[in-house]
């Protein structure tokens, strides 16, 4: 029986890979890799690095074209779902065409694999097309939140209160309820601009856990000119970034 | 400059240990470890197997006695401040009186430090009082919740969705608003007995990472049942449970 790992690795910090990644990662004939058009050649790169130190058995990488997705439309829902059956079609031909029938294949993804990341989903629906059988074994991994909290040496929730985790874009449509912890991620257009008005604090790091890590904290009104600065300037000397936050409210008095 | 290492340890298994926590564990002089009256033999000798394996360095274990919570009031927040607050007072006598003033200390976190957990909070606490100063390094683990994901190899999200992580005690009282993924800790009450009326899939998991996890999922009106039973017998045999769910809706139509 064929067998697939989808393995976290971590922020960005090849430290961050846990010994259970490390164990898993030796078993691997064939790491699977989509290769998006924007290279962001420092992910490469550190992708590379994992594997050069942890995959010490002799191993194949393959890459497939990942499929564009439509950014146009503000159906954003379907356009991902159409997205991911596209990504589908090209992670089966590979499994299908590169990985032996007793062999081990590989998905390594950054932070955890839970946290909108769509590897799981994208091998459930290969599954459901029937045409092609193999084991998952899920390795968790350490995330960008997790790391951004460390990073700032604060915890994500205050005493026995909820986390709320949600998108830029849903932010910017307003602050979720029942929520004064919020972490924001996939937020490309500085959702939180929307909340000056807030009486919140923000903890923000970019690059986290690699040697370009950026980290700014404190009260959102105050600090928010500096990171939409800081963002834009690190965006346009790297060319990417990749960012995340927390926004912290105080508990209102009962 | 003393240091003070806050290293989350993973869910359970030592292998969920990162290459980084063990880089950090190398460094350590003084461990420090809150004992609780009522000791978990088996998270006790989890812990002792961690050290073993990568606290390789000479060092010396030092315990404190944690101190009792006021679990009959029903003033929750007020209550575990008091609770943090004593436990600070025990930390810092032990930090002032255990660790050199160029060695490093630390505390080992299960699960990751920034979910659900006051170590941060008693040594922010401790240097606030003035009478002690050190540098705090925060290292991230892999938590219970990436843990149940893994486990049921299901991602936390639906697409472009928010994530909610909150308490048992706040489930029972209501479904968050804003969000129909909501992941649960800290439940001595089975919460999700209080929403059988949703159409909602459970992920629940007991033990995560041990030998002695325990998986179910499924509708949630229909395993519910079952889940309680399995609770009530492990917590039975073993004397103590920690558990995590989580619960997902499907997202309503536009």
């Amino acid at each position: 029986m064929r067998e697939i790992i989808v393995a976290g690795i971590g922020a960005g910090d090849p430290e961050q890979v846990t010994m259970q990644a490390v164990s898993a990662l030796q078993r691997v004939d064939v790491f699977f890799v989509l290769d998006k058009g924007e290279v962001k050649q420092e992910l490469v790169d550190l992708r590379a690095e994992i594997l050069r130190r942890y995959a010490t058995k002799d191993h194949r990488v393959v890459f497939g074209k990942d499929p564009e997705r439509d950014r146009s439309t503000p159906a954003y829902v379907e356009a991902v779902d159409d997205w991911r059956r596209r990504r589908a079609d090209v992670c089966a031909e590979l499994i299908a065409s590169e990985l032996g029938a007793d062999q081990v294949g590989a998905f390594l993804v950054w932070g955890d694999p839970s946290l909108y990341d769509s590897t799981l989903a994208i091998l459930d629906d290969i599954l459901a097309r029937g045409e092609l059988s193999f084991e998952i074994e899920v390795i968790p991994g350490i995330s960008s939140v997790s790391t951004l909290a460390a990073r700032h040496r604060v915890g994500l929730n205050q005493v026995g209160r909820p986390i709320h985790i949600t998108t830029g874009r849903r932010l910017a449509a307003g602050w979720p309820a029942d929520a004064d912890d919020v972490v924001v991620m996939l937020d490309a257009q500085t959702a939180f601009t929307e909340h000056l008005d807030q009486d919140a604090t923000i903890y923000w790091g970019a690059y986290l856990g690699t040697p370009d890590e950026l980290l700014i904290s404190g009260p959102l009104h105050e600090v928010a000119p500096q990171i939409e600065k800081t963002r834009t300037e690190a965006r346009t000397r790297k060319g990417w970034i990749m960012d995340t936050y927390l926004l912290r409210r105080p508990i209102p008095k009962v």
